[in-house]
């Protein structure tokens, strides 16, 4: 058999049956193989920085990694953005990109660069598998590396794909799990029991429900505070469940936020750090005073350390005595349509199981208070700070979770980088509800400009403004298929809303702010 | 001054005084610094891709470099794939990225990432201003750099950029032009003037008016072959200028145009190579058997070697005695639109001084034959392979020349790569009609997977099918402010060219192939 069957057969084998990707030539061996292989379902992206951000939120829902099948270095460098904000979601994914035939690397033809070091930004492990004999094994290995939570990139050389000689590779064997650390849990069940200030920050797969359970128990145990990242990869959330408070964007309210804290013990994450750098303020969030334990930097599993701490605590039993969020959902709005009315739909209408891919930046503040006591749903955020990653994400999480209504509330700036995801969604026939979030600027950035300590008379500020001429994102959905809508109202909103949550398949909502 | 100052400032006062950009918060002092340096023009792009792309447009037509702004890791990472393309043509451009401040580097904020190695792909020099202090000088040994033709990456920490302490650089030097290689120029009279078959191979600045003048003395002198790079980066060409054949795309008809040839000589370029390996098929492209002479191997200016050797065979002097294109234009086409009748109305209406950027793949094969007589304009390809790189050149080419028309032939997939580009075209009405060649299909990839050998029961080519849903680019462009129209028939077709080629600014044609 060649590379390429022997890949998609270790693949597939290893239960990585879904492969998001804009191909090319180096890659056509690969994509005739899928002939042969039916249960790897590939989902064509138009641009590689869907593929990549949607084997993110795929991830992130399926809890497993997604291929992606990638274009050389211009390929992966058109994915890098998603990447790096895959690594920074800890999601799983086995990157693949096509590279020349090995021999005709030596001849440097125009497609020719460095895809090894390029991969190396966001990869933790980063092979070329340059002889078809070595193609199966390094998938297993591959699968390996990305189930920790991570990037893994293998380079398919052209001839190695369509080189006889190859075999599938072994089954992946995963590693047994870490023995706990005991020493830590004690230092935190000291810290937690001190009776002065402390919080529980977590992250990472803490923030599921059996994490926030055991966190919840905790703090019940103790009066500490549960925190969560300011852009945590998947949170599950709404009545009944724990509810934790996010650690704010800006860098001066998370400081305050945090300023009476004695104890600050993190599970699955680390002490906080400013998104940027401004002049004069800090750039480590919590108080200089505070002590720091950090219970998962042995690369212990959170949720398995979190239950032995609250254990370790004598924390009550799950489900009785602890605290968690109440069903409570706001009315629906009327009248202007502006960020808090907005909100305040998507509270009202939040179906139960519903997945949100949430890139609303200045639009979407009010979005987390006014869903906390929606039905149980899970909330995905942009965790690396490359915009673009939410329409992506949305689409991968609906090809992950074909049963649930993905919901992504979407910047209008941002939802540009990566608008081409709408057409995969029709074409997939995806169950993804997409609003605009359109103020027809980079607001921001405006902000943004004002906290550097860069105020301009204005002409610099048009950088910012996005009215001229104004995105319709009616007509940009339209034109792939995605069917639209324009909200001026809230009362338009909710009754664009509530149907679209109604109906099957992807719609858009162009909320006009 | 602080170092944002001090760039722009070093910056216009060496001819670099347009800058693509889409700029985030660790720029905002660049930004900012705009306001007191009204010489500096600052194009805004929705995306990074159409930023590098639009100053690779820019460099080919202004023959200077243009900045670029882009924002951390990320942006880069979005920009590379038409950084790579612009590596490829040549094309000098001044690539600025912001990055976080010096001192926040060491905490891994989520949007921190390796710049430097990314850079290094594609870029000749890269270097990190890190202290305003330096931040002048570097930016003058950046724009030495790129006015080689190359990208040279200049990293601009936040707080350098923010900091103190900073003045201009000093005025870029140039380096004096190298003496001639005279034992290359003299190796090469003789093998043109051989006899045997012999063709000039011509890529970079020899493709210009001045190069192909004396290209085409020394094919009278001798009978050699006028050749070119089968994707330069710009080809001045149509009645009255000497006329070039491209090398073909397809490695097996290139191995055919070059199979009788004894000698090829190089004149800024190398000896060709496949764009792809091929099971079984060579990846040099000239006969073994031919001698090669590379004119400008050591880096020396083509036009002044080809003037030389013209000189060196006594060849005739210009314009007398030189052959050039003679005026001819097809008929304006009817009945059916296809691939043939799309370059013929091409070829009957585009105007004098047009800047055409082709990116038209399998759709534009009658292309460069229908325009061969039309009168003069500038031929601009996609130069690395990396698709999504015409719209972007559009953009660019038509902020460098205003009082140019530039038409942009683009094949639907690759559009999708970089459709933003179209808003910033609406921002700035930008004198570019754009017409999409609407296959529905990446035609070129079912092409490409016979040719590797791997044909498929036809599974596997659903991956090359655009048709569902059919992309309609009238709604896209409208979706951005760009006036669109969609054509069906040869007559439709010639009625809206004509039109768009009449009005200024922007406009769109969705030509259904």
């Amino acid at each position: 058999m060649n590379g390429a069957h022997a890949l998609l057969r270790t693949l597939v084998a290893n239960g990585v049956d879904t492969c998001f990707t804009n191909p090319g030539t180096s890659e056509m061996h690969f994509v005739a193989a899928l002939d042969d292989v039916p249960e790897m379902r590939a989902v064509l992206a138009l641009f590689e920085g869907v593929a990549t951000g949607a084997a993110d939120g795929y991830a992130r829902i399926a809890g497993r990694p997604a291929a992606t099948l990638l274009h050389l270095g211009p390929g992966l460098g058109n994915g890098l953005a998603n990447l790096h904000n895959a690594r920074r979601a800890g999601s799983p994914i086995v990157n693949i990109v096509g590279d020349h035939a090995t021999y005709h690397r030596a001849y440097d033809a125009l497609l020719q660069s460095d895809i090894e070091t390029a991969a190396r930004n966001v990869s933790s492990w980063v092979r070329s598998a340059d002889r078809p004999e070595v193609v199966g094994s390094l998938a297993t290995e591959a699968i390996v590396q990305a189930a920790r939570g991570e990037v893994a990139t293998l380079i398919l050389p052209a001839d190695a794909s369509w080189g006889e000689g190859a075999e599938p590779g072994p089954h992946a064997a995963f590693t047994a799990a870490l023995r706990l650390p005991d020493d830590e849990i004690e230092a935190a069940a000291k810290a937690l029991g001190s009776g002065t200030p402390a919080a529980l920050l977590l992250g990472g797969a803490a923030l599921r429900e059996r994490g926030l359970t055991a966190a919840a128990r905790i703090a019940a145990a103790t009066g500490a505070q549960l925190l969560a990242d300011t852009f945590p990869a998947r949170v599950t959330r709404g009545a009944g469940l724990p509810a934790v408070t996010r650690i704010e964007y800006f860098a001066e309210s998370a400081v305050e936020q945090m300023r009476a804290l004695d104890h600050l013990v993190c599970c699955g994450t680390r002490p906080p750090v400013a998104f940027f750098a401004y002049p004069g303020k800090p750039s480590a969030l919590h108080p200089e005073h505070a002590a720091v334990v950090d219970i998962t930097a042995g690369g212990h599993d959170p949720v398995l350390v979190l239950e032995a701490l609250a254990d370790a605590l004598d924390a009550p039993g799950s489900p009785a005595g602890i605290d968690t969020a109440p069903a409570a959902r706001p009315d629906r709005p009327t009248g202007a349509l502006d960020a808090a009315s907005i909100a305040q739909a998507v509270g009202a209408l939040l179906p139960e199981g519903a997945i949100v891919s949430e890139e609303a930046l200045t639009g979407g503040i009010f979005l987390w208070g006014a869903t906390a006591g929606a039905p149980r749903h899970e909330w995905l955020t942009l965790t690396g700070g490359a915009i673009g990653q939410g329409m992506p994400v949305a689409t991968g999480a609906a090809v992950a979770a074909p049963d649930r209504k993905v919901i992504n509330l979407q910047a209008d700036g941002s939802a540009m980088y990566t608008i081409q995801s709408l057409w995969t969604q029709a074409r997939e026939g995806l169950d993804v509800t997409t609003v605009i979030f359109n103020n027809r600027a980079y607001a921001i950035l405006s902000i943004e400009l004002m906290r550097v300590g860069a105020p301009t008379d204005g002409n610099a500020g048009a950088l910012f403004d996005l009215s001229r001429p104004p995105l319709d994102f009616v007509s940009l959905a339209e034109g792939m298929g995605v069917p639209a809508s324009r909200a001026e109202t809230a009362d338009d909103f909710v009754v664009q809303l509530e149907r679209a949550i109604a109906e099957p398949g992807p719609h858009l909502i162009d909320a006009i702010l």
